[in-house]
């Protein structure tokens, strides 16, 4: 073996990808290092309970609680901690100390990604981040390198695992949201607390990663509207697949044109989508990701694989690392990240897309000429009705009642929402069933 | 705007590819500014013909015919000349100059890549080529970076547009070859010489491309065996859909276990080959392209957009450019290619694959036994055979010919074409029809 020099790896966390990594790192050492050009000697784990039970069989003497002082002296320190502190707090350490940074953390990114990035370019480190857009596919060199001659338009990303096992088992099998979270839980697919997933505040954590990047632009968390999959029943599942399409838990992120005479915004959003089902994304099955891109030159692009797994995420974290190590080998100062476009992120309401409005309403006559006429004064021009009679007793009903759905042109959401509050007090309308956003174009 | 260095950028070339990118540069110059943190000024373009017409209305006092003193003392050179020479001793010549050279050119890199990339380690540049091997889509990023720390096991490409189209035209309209290549060419999907495309030549060098990013290897071009798909009928996309498969041209990227204590090996392989309908390589239509990546850690990845055309290609060569003037504000050497495991590759006899095997034989008792039996014997596993009747004229002849469709297990090629051999002297096989592999295991 050629006489490499050595660099000194860190790890922080052994959990389902950390203790992946620490393995295959033992495990394909000479490989890594021919591909890197750098010896990489793992020189310790930092861990809360070094007695815990770990995926994989790694050596006792590895293993510290003292993750500061393993730090000190590391070339690269691998972040797999999770959450925000002590995360954050030892990754800032790791940048004064020197040290080029993996971290596969997306709740810090989304949170302290700033603060980060900047103390790395005070010192000229590098952070990388593969793993904590969308788990194994690698999507954040080509929006960070390969598109950034381009402008990317939109992105449409299904990025939670957990939420498009679920969606997809509600379209195969009719089932309804708690049977299937039930299922997906005793199947390791979802966590015994399920908020994260299915409220979409992963997904937002992502699409806020996703955003920075492909605008060129700073996105903090709360610049992410986000609405989770709670609400989504088996009726309206059928109800999309009856419109042909499918329902998917999209991140959503957009440029928008500048508007009287202003700068170009974007949007960025999370949400429970109708996508038509000849759609690329439609197809995106099981617990995978996807992410479909629109840029002004390339086109359509979309990158498929596993969004999530321990094996999986450790392969993007060591691709990371297997950078870092070729950055240290070159010499040079980080690159950091480039944010200078600084395009402002419009509120849910300034949004323009398509929606189905479905709704309960009165079966007499006037009703469709009444409904048509309010979502006109609220300029939402309609595309498509299908009206459908529910009931009709006579007995105990002088008229039944009937099922609007309505597909809109594109809209602005607060015109659309507006409109909606007008159609529910109307008198005519007996019940808003839902209303969901059409994506894909 | 902020105060940028500015780095001098030489276009050499203003075809298809490079007027987009030339008019890309100069529109949107203060955006890539911003990303790359550096101005990019386009100091000129060396054409062969400067009154020639091109697709972009570019300022006249750009072009020169002098290539060779407008790349002394760029900081930055675009090659999308094509074509072996001049292409390589300009792109040497920058090099050699100091400059990073972004390059579309897969012809130069399958055939010369060695030379290029060793002159650009001796002096510490660096060479992209993003747009060389499937055009807008990312590919060489993910591959040379992301999977870096993983081992890819295999590469399925669809990477050329325009048989891709032919072949999802044939199999859309049940067309035969010459009629929908003649469409293809009054389309412009297909060149008036379709050589280079129909018969693999182009798949070969993306093949030889991707196999050596993948397996850290030098893949020279004739290492890959190629096949193209001027034999493909409308008879055998009908004979492959009725057992729910598509018919695709693949670059076929493969690590091949050690045999007898020896070494891995690879298999890099262009032919038409079948691919079951459910395999999202199956959905890649048009003249789209799509790279298919199994990774040990990773799982499967998909990665998919625009194979071809100019502002698509643009997009990948202009992103090469911000990489490239990014590098130089961080300074540091060029990190070259990884090609340390040097894995040997092999001939396609020692492919093991499954095949479909399409004979027409005597329509006799018997003859699937000594069929099966020439089968068995050359260590061929059968697993599906399905028999049809194609004529029994009583008048003419004794016996009618049946069609017999065999899909084997795993065979060695070797094995597998030495039996068809055997088959076609045994007598009672009146014609091979047709030998296909399937891919997709």
């Amino acid at each position: 073996m050629t006489d490499y020099r050595t660099l000194r790896v860190a790890l922080l966390g052994a959990g389902a990808v950390g203790s992946q990594v620490a393995d295959l790192l033992l495990k394909h050492g000479d490989e890594l290092a021919d591909r890197a050009g750098a010896k990489l000697e793992l020189a310790g784990i930092a861990v809360r309970d070094v007695d815990a039970k770990r995926d994989a069989d790694l050596p006792r003497e590895l293993f510290t609680t003292d993750a500061e002082t393993l730090i000190v002296g590391s070339d690269i320190v691998i972040e797999l901690m999770g959450g925000i502190e002590p995360a954050r707090t030892q990754v800032l350490h790791a940048i004064a100390s020197g040290a080029d940074v993996v971290t596969a953390n997306k709740a810090l990114l989304a949170t302290h990604g700033s603060e980060v990035f900047e103390a790395a370019d005070q010192v000229g480190a590098e952070v990388y981040y593969e793993a904590a857009a969308a788990g194994a596919i690698p999507i954040i060199r080509p929006l960070r390198d390969s598109l950034a001659g381009d402008r990317v338009v939109r992105i449409m990303g299904i990025v939670n695992g957990t939420t498009n096992y679920i969606l997809d088992r509600m379209d195969t099998e009719g089932a309804d949201f708690e049977g299937v979270l039930a299922q997906a839980q005793a199947l390791g697919y979802a966590e015994a607390d399920p908020t994260a997933d299915v409220e979409g505040y992963d997904a937002a954590q992502k699409a806020a990663i996703l955003a920075s990047l492909a605008f060129h632009t700073t996105v903090p968390l709360d610049a992410v509207h986000r609405e989770g999959i709670t609400s989504v029943d088996a009726a309206m599942i059928e109800s999309a697949r009856h419109a042909g399409y499918v329902i998917k838990l999209l991140a959503v992120c957009e440029r928008l044109a500048a508007e009287d005479g202003g700068t170009e915004s974007i949007s960025v959003r999370v949400y429970p989508a109708l996508v038509e089902r000849t759609h690329p994304l439609a197809s995106v099955h099981g617990a995978n990701n996807a992410v479909f891109v629109q840029a002004e030159a390339a086109g359509d692009l979309m990158f498929y694989g596993a969004g999530a797994g321990g094996v999986q995420t450790a392969s993007a974290v060591l691709g990371d690392v297997v950078s870092a190590a070729r950055r240290h080998i070159a010499g040079g100062v980080g690159v950091g990240e480039s944010t200078r476009a600084n395009l402002p992120a419009v509120p849910i309401g300034r949004v323009i897309t398509r929606y189905q409005i479905t709704l309960e309403v009165d079966d007499q006559p006037g009703v469709l000429a009444t409904v048509a006429g309010i979502l006109s004064e609220g300029r939402v021009s309609i595309a498509t009705v299908e009206q459908t009679v529910i009931e009709a007793d006579e007995n105990t009903r002088t008229g039944g009642s009937a099922r609007l759905v309505i597909g809109t042109h594109k809209a602005r959401e607060q015109d659309l929402s507006e409109t909606v509050e007008r159609l529910a007090a109307s008198g005519v309308v007996e019940r808003v069933v839902s209303v969901l956003r059409v994506e894909g174009n």
